[in-house]
């Protein structure tokens, strides 16, 4: 695995790989690896010749009051899961790197950011979209790889790829779950222990609701699964139920892709979750 | 001359020349061809191997009342003085396949949009540098070539294109005039004769300013300058003294480069021109 920290280095590579017919497969992170990362890996093996993973915090994402300084951060542990998993280029630029000066021109995401993450994350995916516009444009990838927990993003990078006319394909990954059935998050470190034993309810609770709105019962489904994600110790930020990846209301009647998704805020973590599936 | 409407067609014949390791000259124009597009066409040739001009009269770059339905239109023409020019690939696409369905996501110029034709024709940016950044991804340049007459256009590209990350060369082309000092434009067809008569007028106080101004006296420059384009016929948009390519205040003792940019309304038809020189 080679190990780069300066785009240009990073261009060389991939120019090199490139010239010799391979095709880049791409897979940006914030690192903290945990097996949600491992499995997108995995996919990009599966489907290009060259892997390249980023890790960068990317602090245009997070709002102000959000958690940036406290996203746990492992840059030795995550080179090791990186190598032993088959990653070829790991990119890890530093924030002056990123973003030399101000940013002059951004991505403004204009439709599907007014709700679930969107709504409570103002910002937060026109923070996305620029830098994984910025590092599409550094890595030049044949395909990325990004994963179904953050389906919003999914919604919103594609999109993104269509409007501008990049010739890139998007893979999205199976959430992973814990044992217990939580998803996988590098923040999940962050929940305190009592927290942590109760966040599994939140799967539990969507895919009890899940069951009932794929019967008919939508408005049972919502109200029940609610009620459940107030009673938890965590403050509930939303429950949604919508087409995917349109993010249009649903009453669970919708031909097509379905999410229900919800997210809650423990103390110092928030936690999204959620099921997509097609009726 | 290849002659392409399609996406799909120019990225196929984008893909042949790149693997004959030919380097690509983008000439993004919206049409009318004149003297001014054909030297940037000269410019890309010397530059680059393959030279694709696209024409594309862009609905996102024009305001409401502004003269998106009178911007002259003349493709046969065009055409051949491609053709004659030496241009490879001319992509003329239509509406639909620049912008199948309503945009989701969208270029957000953050800076130096609030002075000069930015302050005149709010969002105009943001719509350039969308297609801008459209027609880059499906040609993958590796240069562009843009006339300064549209000065502010040049600087905002220059910062996405930094911004972004992208792996494009900039160059920007000195004005081309007529024999009489007017700027060449495609809108100039839109002038009254009176209005045609008097508009190299522009040119000649611009010039006469710039004297003024590099000889220590800015403030008598933009007040003589000032009081003679409020005589002409046509309506004052701006008059405006700037470093550049950052577009901040100059009172003309700036080192480095500086620009006099001028824009007046005629009757159907807004005319900008401008003088950059380093000092």
């Amino acid at each position: 695995m080679k190990q780069v920290s300066k785009i240009k280095e990073l261009r060389s590579l991939i120019q090199d790989a490139k010239q010799d017919g391979k095709r880049i497969g791409f897979v940006p992170t914030m690192g903290y690896l945990h097996e949600g990362h491992l499995a997108l890996v995995n996919e990009a093996r599966k489907n290009t010749d060259v892997v390249v993973m980023s890790i960068f915090v990317n602090p245009l994402q997070f709002g102000e009051g959000e958690d940036f300084e406290t996203y746990p951060r492992s840059e030795e542990r995550d080179r090791e899961m990186a190598e032993g998993k088959g990653v070829d280029i790991l990119f890890l630029p530093d924030a002056e790197e990123m973003y030399p000066r101000p940013m002059r021109s951004a991505v403004n995401i204009l439709q599907g950011t007014d709700v679930m993450c969107g709504a409570s994350r103002p910002g937060h995916f026109n923070g996305v979209a620029t830098v994984v516009l910025k590092l599409f444009n550094m890595v030049d990838p044949d395909a990325a790889f990004f994963g179904q927990k953050d389906a919003q993003q999914v919604a919103v990078i594609e999109n993104m790829i269509k409007d501008f006319n990049m010739n890139i394909k998007i893979f999205p990954a199976p959430i992973v779950r814990e044992k217990d059935g939580l998803a996988m998050s590098s923040r999940n470190i962050n929940l305190s222990p009592a927290e942590r034993k109760e966040a599994p309810e939140i799967y539990k609770i969507l895919q009890q609701a899940a069951a009932l709105i794929r019967n008919g019962k939508a408005d049972t489904a919502m109200k029940e699964a609610s009620e459940k994600l107030y009673a938890l110790k965590a403050e509930v930020d939303y429950l949604e139920l919508r087409t995917f990846p349109d993010l249009g209301k649903s009453d669970g009647t919708d031909v097509g892709k379905i999410i229900l998704a919800a997210a809650v805020k423990y103390e110092k973590v928030r936690l999204i979750d959620n099921i997509i599936w097609e009726q």
